[in-house]
């Protein structure tokens, strides 16, 4: 088995977007059971954005989960600098930093989506044994909830969400839920997730051996956008009621894509069938994405388990 | 039949709430339409609040939808006069003055909820035979969408929405949509219900004899709002995920109402048997309202005809 370091230090955070409601929720709630019982594994509790979460709003001047790039973290600050990326500073100080054998060894962001993806990994890597180990758990103790991960091909300086500043680290990404409200059914998925998360690192760190398999991931190709009017920028189509609710169901060439507000059908002129999904998430008709499409593969996943502390004098 | 005055000005308004986009697109097609071709009936077509519609936003400063009370139409206005406030003034002076002979005869506003609630007309009387006509109309033309007829039993003077500027008037209330999404199904609906409504005036207005019959009134009786922690106001329960989506489903004494984030289910403690709606409105969290409660009963609605020119001079 691949033997890797103990995940001494946990961050769950929450509220990174601030009308993504079951993070800041269970934060809360985790934040009162902490106080009353004695957990053998600290995580730290996190709630990223407090002012936008006050004002139950996405963010205050910019997304906070696009600021934690190196570039954004480490560039000048001035009286304009937006509220979001001095957050970030402050956020990457305490989980960071970012790259640096300080940052904590794991963290879980805690996201919603009004598309239909079930519950999701989120990640930078396909061969981040870790997260890998953890979504394959997941996927065993939670098996009613659909469960996908998913596969940014970015590297580590250009990465720009919140998970990327610890060693390891992973947006849980689920829905449908709007954003503004709390579906029980979500919280409760999110709530058992983040409970398996921390037991999986428990038992990791107590020696236990995580066999090997196969992973199913889903690797970003590219967004597609709305139709839009050329003068207003204004959308002209919404996504297909055909196409509605239906991420990572393969897309094939000549599917039905959007339906015009005068009632066309517009049809998907890609070249290869590939697999949707943030179908029609509401905070992305302003980053013009309607959804985004992937290619997905196998990917083989060694058996691992923890360092002995006489493995890691060795090093 | 019952005869009543010719609707020879009607309007269609959208975007009262700026993230509730059915409305808003269904009005922008609508414009275009009408650019192209003459229709018989003249429309009124109203984007209500474009500074709201444009950050994709509920409102501004305070709710719109409020604001159309006859105090807040005509109090003193000043510097300091909210954004909203002065909106609803140039509203009622384009579509009103409510209460007067010059108000528009019909106002169909178009909504959208989070809740499951189908489509819904909210209006403030049980005896508007026009809108109890128009909506047992879309009740036939449109069978497979849930319609419901709720009403909110409050005077002319204190009711504060814009459909209560018309003569007649009503909320087309739509669901469920997540705020700032459009979802094609629920567009459609509306584009079809807002057609069907047209489609209803022209042929009251040329003479046809709608004959009566029983429409079920949903009337409200009292709100519910979440529990919440007595020093943050900040909620620590959802609704129960039996409830959840079970809009105008009976809900009996005893029944789960909600869950909180620690698991543990909380019971409705009413005394008799209600109906629930506006289950979980993403909006109305601020209104401290989880749902709402309504009678349902039975309204005779008699046979209406539009009177004739030589009805009208006698009176």
């Amino acid at each position: 088995a691949v033997c890797l370091p103990r995940l001494s230090r946990v961050a769950v955070c929450g509220g990174t977007h601030g009308n993504e409601l079951s993070g800041v929720y269970l934060v809360r709630e985790l934040l009162k059971e902490k106080e009353e019982e004695e957990k053998p594994l600290p995580v730290m509790l996190v709630l990223s954005n407090p002012w936008a979460v006050q004002q139950c709003r996405r963010y205050i001047s910019t997304d906070l989960n696009r600021c934690f790039t190196h570039a954004m973290l480490n560039g000048p600050g001035s009286d304009t600098t937006p509220y979001e990326v001095l957050r970030s500073r402050q956020l990457n100080a305490l989980l960071g930093p970012k790259g640096s054998p300080e940052a904590v060894d794991l963290i879980c962001d805690l996201h919603n989506t009004t598309a239909n993806m079930g519950l999701c990994f989120i990640t930078y890597s396909d061969r981040d044994w870790i997260c890998l180990h953890i979504f394959r758990y997941l996927q065993r103790q939670m098996p009613d909830v659909p469960m996908r991960y998913i596969h940014f091909d970015i590297t580590n300086k250009e990465s720009y969400s919140l998970d990327s500043v610890g060693k390891h680290g992973f947006a849980m990404e689920v829905g449908p839920q709007p954003h503004g409200v709390v579906r029980s059914n979500i919280y409760a998925a999110v709530k058992s997730g983040v409970q398996h998360v921390l037991d999986w690192v428990r038992s990791f760190n107590s020696g236990t051996i995580f066999e090997g398999g196969c992973v199913d991931v889903f690797t970003m190709v590219k967004h597609i956008d709305y139709p839009r009017e050329r003068d207003t920028g204004n959308i002209i189509a919404a996504v297909h009621p055909q196409l509605q609710d239906r991420d990572f169901c393969l897309l094939h060439p000549e599917d039905p894509l959007f339906q015009t507000f005068s009632g066309e059908t517009l049809k998907y002129k890609g070249k290869e069938p590939l697999y949707p999904f943030f179908i029609n998430e509401c905070a992305y008709y302003e980053k013009s994405i309607a959804l985004s499409l992937a290619r997905k593969r196998c990917v083989v996943v060694p058996s691992i388990r923890v360092q002995t502390d006489e493995e890691r004098q060795v090093q």
